[in-house]
C-alpha cells in the first residue's frame, strides 16, 4: 500500500491524497461503508461501484471468523472472491465487536477469550490467530488487536488497558512481519492508537506506535472516539494526536461518524472513516441531506411527491418521492431500507468527495462552516 | 387494451399473444410479479426493468387502499408515478385479501365489510366503490370484485357466492362503464371466472360473464384456483373453462404458481400468471432454477463456490456464488432476500419467456416435458 499526500489545507490540518492498493485506488479524504459479515446491508456491490460510488469497504473480523468461518473464507480464496467485490477492503481486528457483542469476555496477557452472541461458543483472539484470521480474510489493510477501553474508564484502568494494547501491537506486529499475504495481493496493517479520554495516554500510545518498524505500518487507525464519545472531547484529541502522527501515513478515526463528525474530522487531520450509521439509521427511516436530517417516517412526508433529495448523489434521489418512501416506511417494506441505505451512503461519499474538492479548491473550512450549521438540521 | 393471438399451439391449448396497453406491450405468456403495496418487495424497478425483464406488475387494492390511502394515491397521479413504475400495472379487487387477511368480514348482497389487518377498522368494499378505487389507483388492468369461495366450500354455498360474485360483476361492469380513467391514460376490466371446484358452476360463470357487454371486457380471470387448490381439479377445471372463453381474450390464472403450475396452464390455453412464491419463497430461501429447488440454507451450499445458478438469467446468478447467498441467508441478512427475490423473478420470466419461444416454434408440448420434471427436482 502507497499514500502519497497531495495537499494540506492552509488554514486547517485537513489533507487530501491517495491510497493505492492491489485492489485499486481510494482517494482521501474517505467514507468506507461496513459490510459486516460481506455484504453492505441492502445494497448491491454493483450500486457500491456505480451509484454510491464506494472506494473501499469494511468487513468486522469477529463476524467473519464466527460466520462463515475460516475454512470457508480460505476455500472461497479471501472475502474478495467470496463476497464479489473487486475493491479495496479493510477489516478491523474484532477488538471493538468482543467488546461491545460477546455476551462473556475474559482478557489476559495472552488475548481475549469471548463467547459468540450466535451460540455461546468459547473462542479466543490472540495477536498471532488474529494476524492469522485477517490473513486468511484477506483484506487490503487489516487493523491490530486491541482493547477498545470503554469511555469511562479511570485512569488506572485505561493505562492498564493501553499497556496490554501495546503488548498486543508488538506481537501483532511480529507476526504480521513474519506471515505473508495468502492470495497474491499485498496487506498492510494499521495500529490503532488507544488511551481513552487521557491526553497522556494517547500521547504515549503514538509514541509507542512510532517506535516500531514503521515500514512495516500502511497508516494508523484512532479507537474509542466513536459517535458516543463527547464531540469537545474528541475534537481535543484529534488535536493532540494528529500532529503527532507521520504526515505520510493515511489516519482512520473508526466509527466515526456523523456526516459533521465526519468534516470536523478531515479538518483536524483525519482521512478515512467508516460508520454503521448510514446503513443502520437509514433502515429505521433516517435520511442525512445537505440540507438536514429527515426522518421518513414523519407524518409531514405523507403527501410530499417531491424527490426524496433534489440535490442528492444517487439514482434513488430523483427516482422516488418522499411520499413514497415515507409509505414504505410506515408500510414496513423492505425496500425502504434499501432505498435509505443507498441514498445514505452515496451522500457519504458525496459529502467526502466535496470535502476533498474544496480542500484541493483551498477553500475547505470556509466551505465546512457553510454548509456544518445545515447538516444537522432536522427537517 | 388490445389483444392480438399470434400463435396458437397445434398440441395444445397454449398460446402466445400480445396485450398492447397505453403503458406498454406485454408479450404473453407473461408472469407478473407482485408489488402489493406499491414495491415488488427487495427488487429495485429498474431491476424489474433491466435484470428481470418484467413486462407489468401487480397492486393489491386492499392493501393500497389502506395504505397508503386514496388521498395519497389520488395526489400523486395514481399507482404508476406513484411507485414510479412506468410499465402496465394490473390490480386485483381486494376481494380474496378480505377473505384471506382480514380478521373480521361480513358479506351482504351490498358488498363486504372487512376489518383492517393493520388497525382493526371498519371498511366496506361494494362494487361500486371499489371501481372508484382502482379508477385512483389507475392500473391498466382491473379486477372485478368477487367473492372468493372457498375451496372446499358445498356445492349450495358455492352456489351461493357465485350468484353473489355474479350480481356484483353485473354492477362493477356498469359502474366501470359509467366511470372515466383519472389519469389520461385507458383502463379495461377483467371479470372473474368463478365457481369453486364445481364444473356445473365454472360453466354458469363463464355464461353470465360473457352475457355481458363483451367490449368491455379486456380480457378473463380465472379465480379460486391457486396453489393451494389440488393440481389434477385445476387442470380439469381450467380444461373446462379455457375453451368455453374467447379465443380473442387473455386469460389470466390468478395466484398461480409454481413453475410447473405455470407450465401446465400455459398448456391449458392461459396467458397470465402471478404469484408471490418468487419473493415470499425466495425471502425464505427457495431458489427456483431449470433444474430443480434449491433451499439456500441447506449445508451442502456451504463449501459450494459455483455460481448460484451458471444457466440464471439475472445478473446475480453468476456475480455471486451458493456458499455466499447461504451465508447471508444462516447470517439474516437482507441482502439475501433480494438476491434470491431477484434470482427467482428473473427465472420465472425466463420460464414464460421460454415457453412463448417454444410455442412460436411449435414444438411446446415437447419442450414442457422436458422441462417439468427436472423443475420440481429438490436439488
Amino acid at each position: 500500500m502507497k499514500f502519497l499526500l497531495e495537499k494540506t489545507d492552509a488554514a486547517s490540518l485537513a489533507r487530501c491524497g491517495t491510497v493505492t492498493t492491489d485492489h485499486g485506488v481510494i482517494q482521501t479524504p474517505i467514507f468506507m461503508p461496513v459490510g459486516t459479515v460481506g455484504s453492505v446491508k441492502g445494497v448491491y456491490h454493483r450500486d457500491l461501484v456505480e451509484d454510491v460510488r464506494a472506494q473501499i469497504i469494511l468487513g468486522n473480523t469477529y463476524h467473519l471468523y464466527l460466520r462463515p468461518g475460516l475454512d470457508v473464507l480460505r476455500k472461497a480464496g479471501g472475502l474478495h472472491r467470496f463476497e464479489g467485490w473487486d475493491g479495496p477492503i479493510l477489516t478491523d481486528s474484532g477488538g471493538f465487536q468482543v467488546f461491545s457483542l460477546s455476551p462473556i469476555r475474559k482478557l489476559t496477557p495472552q488475548g481475549c477469550t469471548f463467547s459468540s452472541h450466535i451460540d455461546g461458543s468459547s473462542h479466543t483472539f490472540t495477536p498471532e490467530n488474529n494476524v492469522d484470521t485477517q490473513r486468511i480474510i484477506g483484506a487490503d489493510i487489516v487493523m491490530a488487536l486491541d482493547e477498545c477501553c470503554p469511555g469511562d474508564a479511570d485512569f488506572r484502568y485505561a493505562e492498564k488497558s493501553l499497556r496490554l494494547t501495546q503488548e498486543w501491537l508488538d506481537r501483532f506486529s511480529a507476526r504480521f512481519e513474519a506471515t505473508e499475504p495468502l492470495y497474491g495481493h499485498s496487506q498492510t496493517m494499521f495500529p490503532i492508537i488507544q488511551g481513552c479520554v487521557y491526553p497522556e495516554l494517547r500521547k504515549r500510545a503514538v509514541d509507542h506506535a512510532l517506535s516500531l518498524d514503521c515500514d512495516l505500518h500502511g497508516g494508523y487507525a484512532i479507537g474509542g472516539l466513536a459517535v458516543w464519545a463527547p464531540v469537545a472531547k474528541t475534537h481535543e484529541l484529534l488535536e493532540l494526536v494528529c500532529p503527532l502522527l507521520p504526515s505520510g501515513k493515511p489516519r482512520y478515526l473508526m466509527g466515526v461518524g456523523t456526516p459533521v463528525n465526519i468534516l470536523e474530522g478531515i479538518a483536524r487531520g483525519i482521512d478515512m472513516f467508516d460508520c454503521v450509521m448510514p446503513t443502520r439509521n437509514g433502515r429505521n427511516g433516517m435520511l442525512f441531506t445537505w440540507n438536514g436530517i429527515m426522518n421518513m417516517r414523519n407524518e409531514k412526508w405523507k403527501e410530499d411527491f417531491s424527490p426524496i433529495d433534489p440535490e442528492g448523489a444517487s439514482f434513488v434521489d430523483r427516482k422516488y418521492s418522499r411520499a413514497y418512501l415515507r409509505h414504505l416506511f410506515i408500510s414496513g417494506e423492505m425496500f425502504a431500507g434499501m432505498i435509505a441505505s443507498e441514498h445514505n451512503l452515496a451522500f457519504y461519499l458525496d459529502l467526502v468527495r466535496q470535502a476533498r474538492a474544496h480542500i484541493l479548491e483551498g477553500d475547505f473550512i470556509r466551505w465546512k462552516d457553510s454548509v456544518v450549521p445545515k447538516l444537522a438540521n432536522r427537517l
